[in-house]
Parts: structure tokens; sequence; C-alpha cells
């Protein structure tokens, strides 16, 4: 980014980051403002250009905000950009998004919306929040559900210090590996770490924790999220052991370890 | 947790984790359905007893929540439990806050609430959580803001593997060590690491992070999050050295690095 990139842009629009209800649409029985704050509804109704994951599930969105506060501009008429195929491919961090921003480069907000929670956030998104500092065009994250964080407050686990690693390997001797690398790590530092394995893959991954970690060690797992019957289990892994919960294998999970 | 004590709760009460606005309690002119989905306002609407760290401040948020939607019980006659000082000066994860969960115990439900965001997460109440799990008191949070997520997001960095770190060193040696291995890590990993400072000393780490730091590597600042001029700036710290962004010294910020 040079400095002349940054002073010939003052007069650019702004990039807001709007977060999603974590139900990927499913539960649209109730309002949108049952689970955005208003100032987040009232925003996203004001925009007409996006970039988004998916063109459909975003007019899908565009709709239930409607519903709550008037779209300025009709969901027809609306600019929906989607996210190149390239960013799932090459990882979001080799995306060089500027073009995607060109409208607000031309004065204009632009929306940047993900399938369930917060762009940017275990979403794809940041290229585009890079792309809007490198471009000089301010950013401004709304508030919205963050399973991640919802997970973490409700494990009981040290919510000082804490990391989000991802997804771990499916194979199961790496996974084993990586999970004892995580619990030494977790114990030697009291950083709670957390991570995510696709809905199919839960019970796998619940086998391996239970075989491979220390008995004193906390585990904690949120399941369903997405959902009003959301569970968040939390015990040492002797307890997990002796009792066990059972794991939806459609619903996604959050996992946490920690001392 | 013994067995005896999961199988003999099966009655318990429930603990919500409910948010609060960023803004301390600072911009009351905003109607809090401005700022919190109202599934967390009406919930806390509902509630009578509470686990938080200051009764006056809690006072202060549900008379925020009553102007939105009516209190089943007046503030007057709702029970206010502060979290001792003991959690303050031990650290959350020694407390043993189950004394506080009575009255869950005996099937009510109860609230917990941190001074600003969501309680748990850099913040105490990760005690009260652990206590409820381990006397079978179902827990849930509710969806708010969290300042370090919205840090995250609008900061352009990795956000599929990121960690909060807390507070670094204040003396300035080893705030320099800590942040060059902060940086080792972030660099090696890919792993966004996020961290504090007391607001007055926002200028002192922000002049360490340009000193110590590689010229390529990215530094995020999000500064005065609880307030609608709430900025966000992100760039490589070659550019921060020539560009300076002012910090605010009484507003907090959150700072990020990573490649």
């Amino acid at each position: 980014m040079s400095q002349d990139v940054l002073s010939s842009v003052k007069a650019a629009g702004v990039l807001y980051l709007v977060p999603t209800p974590l139900d990927f649409g499913c539960d649209t029985s109730a309002a949108l403002s049952e689970s955005l704050p208003l100032a987040t509804i009232t925003q996203a109704a004001a925009l007409s250009v996006w970039v988004c994951e998916n063109a459909k599930s975003a007019r899908a969105f565009l709709k239930r905000v409607g519903e709550v506060c008037p779209l300025h501009t009709p969901i027809q008429a609306q600019q929906l950009q989607e996210l190149p195929r390239e960013v799932h491919k090459k990882g979001d961090r080799q995306f060089d998004a500027r073009a995607l921003l060109a409208p607000a480069l031309e004065g204009q907000a632009m929306g940047l919306l993900s399938e369930a929670g917060m762009p940017a956030i275990a979403d794809p998104g940041a290229s585009v929040v890079r792309a809007a500092h490198a471009l000089g065009i301010p950013v401004v994250p709304l508030v919205g559900p963050i399973s991640l964080m919802l997970a973490l407050a409700a494990s009981g686990l040290n919510g000082q210090s804490f990391a989000f690693v991802g997804y771990v390997p499916s194979e199961v001797s790496e996974r084993g590996q990586r999970l004892k690398a995580l619990e030494a790590l977790a114990l030697k530092t009291g950083q709670t770490q957390i991570f995510i394995e696709t809905p199919y893959r839960n019970e796998a991954l619940l086998q391996t924790l239970l075989q491979v970690l220390q008995p004193s060690t906390r585990l904690s797992v949120s399941i369903g999220l997405s959902l009003p019957s959301a569970q968040h289990h939390s015990a040492d892994i002797a307890t997990w052991r002796q009792r066990r919960w059972a794991l939806d294998k459609q619903t996604p999970a959050v996992f946490a370890i920690g001392p």
C-alpha cells in the first residue's frame, strides 16, 4: 500500500461488516430483531451493494431485514457480488479483493456478508477487509452473533486467554497428535484452545478427545448454537468418559479444551 | 464433580450469560434495542436474580432494559450478587462460585452480567459458568457485542486462526520481548495475536510495536469500540511508521498483529 493510494481516496465509501443469524435462514419464523440489534438491521436495510459468499442466501437475509426495516433498495435492484471460488481454494489470505470494492471507491457504502455469523471470523472475508484498508476505505463492524464466542463464554474455560485454531486433522493418528499438542499448550499456558469439525465427524472427534486427553483436562462442547435447542456441556475428561452427552451428527459443534 | 451432584439437580434453573453494550452506560440516549437483539433484552427483563461485577452498573443496565421491555420484577426487588473481590485478586480460575448459584439450584433462572460486553470473555465470570456446569445447571449464552471480535473482524487479519493473549507487560524491555515473541508466533503459524492495554498506555504500546516489529508485519488497532466514533486502522508496520494514526489515551483499544 503506497501513500499515494491512501491519500487519493479520501472521499471513499464505507465497508460495513454485517453479521447474520446463526440459523442459516432456517428459523425464519422468528423476526430478525430477535437475533440482531436494530442498529445492525437498519444499517443493512440502508445498503444496496454487497460482497457475499452466496447471492441466494444474501437475498434471503435481505428479505428478513426488509420484514423489520424497509429496504432502501428493492432486493431485485441490489448489487450482489459473490466472493470468487478462488478464495475458498487458495485461502482468503492470498486473494486480492480490491476490485470488488470499486463501488466503495466511488463513494458508495458497501456491506460484507457471510453465510452465518460474523464475516471474516472463522469465515471468508478478511481479504475484503484487508483490501478496504489498503484502499483507505473505512471499515465498520456491526454487532451480531459469533458462534465461537458463545461457545467460549458458555464453556467456563479461561476467557482471558484463548485461541481458535480452526479445523483439526481428519486422519485419526494425526488428529490424536494435534489434540495432544493443543492440550499440552493449553495446560502449559492456560490458554483455552477452541476448534471445530464438520458435523458428521463430531462423534469421531469426541472419541479421539476422550481417548488421548488427560483425565483432568477440561473439555467443553457446544452443540447446535444455531438452534433454540443449543446445548453446552463442559466437564473434565474423566467425567466425560463416565457420562457421555449425545452429539448430533448434522449440527455444527464448537469444541474447547483447557486446564 | 461427582455423578451424585449431576444426577441430584435435574430440576435446576438456568444460568443466562447476558451481554451488555460496550458504552459502559455512557451512550444512554440510544435505546438498548439499537445495540442488543430483542431476544437478549426480553430474556434480561424476565430475570430477577443476578451475579454481576458491580451492582450499581447492573441496576443502570436493568433500567435501560426496562425502557425497551417491562421488567418482570422491579429493580428494587431484584437480587444482585456481586462477584467478590477475591475473583479479581486471585484470578477467576481459582474462585469457587458455587455458593452464588444457590438460587439456580432451587430452580430459579439467573443472569450473569459483566461491566461491558460478554461475561467470561476478557472479563470475569468463567468461574460462575464453571460452577454452573459442576452443579448441572444449564448455561445459555445470549447474543451481544464482543469488542475483541469486532476488532478482529475489522482488522483484515487472519480470522480462521487467532488468539487473544490479554494484557502485555507494562515494563518497556519486557514488553518489547513479549511483542517480538508474539510476532514470531504469528509469522510462523499465521495465527493472529490479539492483545489489550490500559488506555493511558496505548500510545506507549504503539511506540514499542513500531520499534520492535518487522516492517512487513501487519498491525491493526481498533480504538473506541464503545463509541460511534470507533476507528479501525490496519496496515503493515512500514506504513504505520510513515503515517501515524492518533490514539486516544482515555479510550480502550484492541491491538492485533499478524502476517
